[in-house]
């Protein structure tokens, strides 16, 4: 097959993981037979410093053009002084809005020969395999009005949080079929006992059930969430919930495995190309230096082949040889503390393609 | 002294941690001299069957004319059907914003007798100690307007996220003074990237920083926040976060210990009486039985003692008298697998008096 894929390097270690990921699906194009076509595009910071705005015309219609979108990272210091509207993250939260990826998908689950790095006691982390599925262009990310309003000790500052019910039904929809598709058990997260947007949220996940029989579900309370993730993980198949729920929510499952640097996140539309990013940031401490981990952002290429390119075999392949090369022992420097072991990306990367 | 406290059992176990707080009161009140005075309120679910109302005018009125409030706690299944504005839990929301309760303290502390209920690993949560302070009475639960509009699919749900730069403003300033009186660091946690309202916020911590020289503070996005609390609990010293945020982190904060039964907070005023609460639920399924753990009720007391009543002699001894019931071994049934050894509600409350 032949895909066009748009690359978005971004800030920071950005352009080291990307760079990562392109030799990787060549290398996957050369074994299966498909031709991958990258088309390259600036986001966030590097952006800003070449156009003046984070998400130029002409990357959004390189998106556009393509089957698939894979991102590096946004921000770091140089930007951060900069007023809101320009900052990096605006490219990414522009993005999202003008491609209506509406589905953030976060899967955590855990390297039983990672397992050690996280903060969580083994037996509470084992065999956790979750996927959290965060709703991303509605809610108070993106309601009007947003605005400071009066002067003085009067002046206040106001967001709206807001959804449609079309907005929510999509979302909890996708959530019900992601669960029938796993282990048919859906967690709905809300805060109906204070939001009126909750409570909405609420009335139509009950709906949308009825057209999922196979699926059990139940509604949580986000505090309550938030103690259930940690105090036992393995209790949840899927979650599904609000853009900003969720943006808390999938940040603090991420450290149920303690391995940022291994987690990957898609971004899909109804129909047009899906965004493929790591979780972890643009770490600015180590850009330039070749030793990023790049194994969140190969994990995020699974992602793309099964979502965007429907191909589970190439997928499949990726995998395993991200978990051979971890059992035979390979470490970046993320992962490892001694030091002297520690891959390169570019040898990690290596490391990747051989066992293909 | 003669101090008046409001009681106020509520639902579930309410009542039977409430009566083992005014036992161990009266023999503080005994040991130290000072009249203890109960004034018995109903609240939520208890308060709706007897008159319809979650929080009736009789209710307030005994809270505001007392020295402190004791709160047990409040909800059940009996009346989760109710619709919205008449929950047991709108007469918790109504108490904190009629009583001003703007301040919410939620202390997380380590027994270490206990640490090993954690589901995070020792090296992790040794040495622990760190407050969250979040606002309670503004932001996303109050604010106008939050409603529904339009039909059918076109029908959306909104709720608003307002705060007045006075409402920030002495939450912040509560955040440097506690800061100041522990270790001197200030974590303000917002979403500075996305919300107006966090924006006014940051930039009114950055103002008020100017007051406390000798505090450090420094500001963390609310997602990596969800993660800094797992990842490394110790680097928190004092946090102090917006509503909502708040519900959510502190929550999360909790399971740190790993012993919800054993946490408790405080909610003031600028200065009537404050309302003191164990975090811990209802919990309907053990109501009645006389099993509840009573020791986040204690605790609470404590921080009555502490910052209501101004006798810190005494809030040390309850501290000390609940630290010397848990390395003498006593547990209730939540804190440990051996049901044959665990002390009934009424036992515990006997040791930690004998231990007075
Ligand atoms: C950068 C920021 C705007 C973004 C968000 O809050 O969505 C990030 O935290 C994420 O989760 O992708
Ligand atoms: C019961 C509920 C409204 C309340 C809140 O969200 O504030 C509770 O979760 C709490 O934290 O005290």
């Amino acid at each position: 097959m032949k895909k066009r894929i748009a690359i978005l390097p971004g800030d920071g270690i950005g352009p080291e993981v990307c760079e990562s990921a392109t030799q990787v699906l060549t290398e996957i194009g050369r074994l299966y037979n498909h031709e991958f076509e990258f088309v390259y595009g600036d986001l966030g910071g590097v952006a800003i410093d070449k156009t003046g705005s984070p998400l130029p015309e002409e990357t959004l219609s390189i998106c556009k053009q393509s089957d698939a979108v894979l991102l590096g990272a946004v921000g770091g210091p140089k930007w951060e002084t900069l007023p809101g509207h320009q900052r990096p993250e605006q490219g990414l939260l522009g993005l999202r809005k003008q491609l209506e990826l509406f589905a953030n998908l976060r899967p955590v689950t855990i390297y039983d020969s990672l397992a050690e790095a996280s903060p969580l006691k083994n037996e509470v982390i084992e065999g956790v395999d979750l996927l959290i599925l965060r709703e991303l262009t509605g809610g108070i990310y993106f309601g009007e009005p947003r605005e400071r309003r009066g002067e003085g000790e009067q002046e206040t500052a106001v967001d709206t949080l807001v959804y449609s019910r079309s907005e929510i039904e999509r979302i909890v929809r996708k959530g019900f079929e992601f669960a029938k598709e796993r282990r048919g058990q859906l967690t709905s997260v809300d805060k109906a006992n204070v939001l009126e947007s909750s409570r909405l949220w609420r009335e139509i996940v009950d709906e949308v059930a009825g057209d999922y029989p196979e699926v059990s579900y139940s509604h949580m309370l986000v505090d309550n969430a938030a103690m259930q993730l940690i105090r036992n993980p393995r209790q949840f198949d899927v979650m599904v919930t609000e853009n900003m729920f969720g943006d808390i929510l999938s940040d603090e499952a991420s450290m149920i495995t303690g391995s940022l640097g291994m987690l990957p996140s898609a971004s899909m539309s109804q129909d047009g190309p899906g965004l493929f990013e790591p979780i972890h940031g643009s770490a600015p401490d180590i850009a330039g230096k070749g030793i990023a981990n790049p194994l969140a952002t190969l994990s995020s290429l699974t992602m793309m082949l099964t979502f965007a390119f429907k191909m589970p075999n190439e997928a499949a392949a990726l995998q395993d040889a991200i978990d051979d090369v971890l059992e035979k022992g390979y470490r970046t420097a993320d992962l490892t503390s001694d030091s002297s072991k520690a891959l390169s990306t570019v040898e990690m990367t290596a490391k990747v393609i051989e066992a293909l």
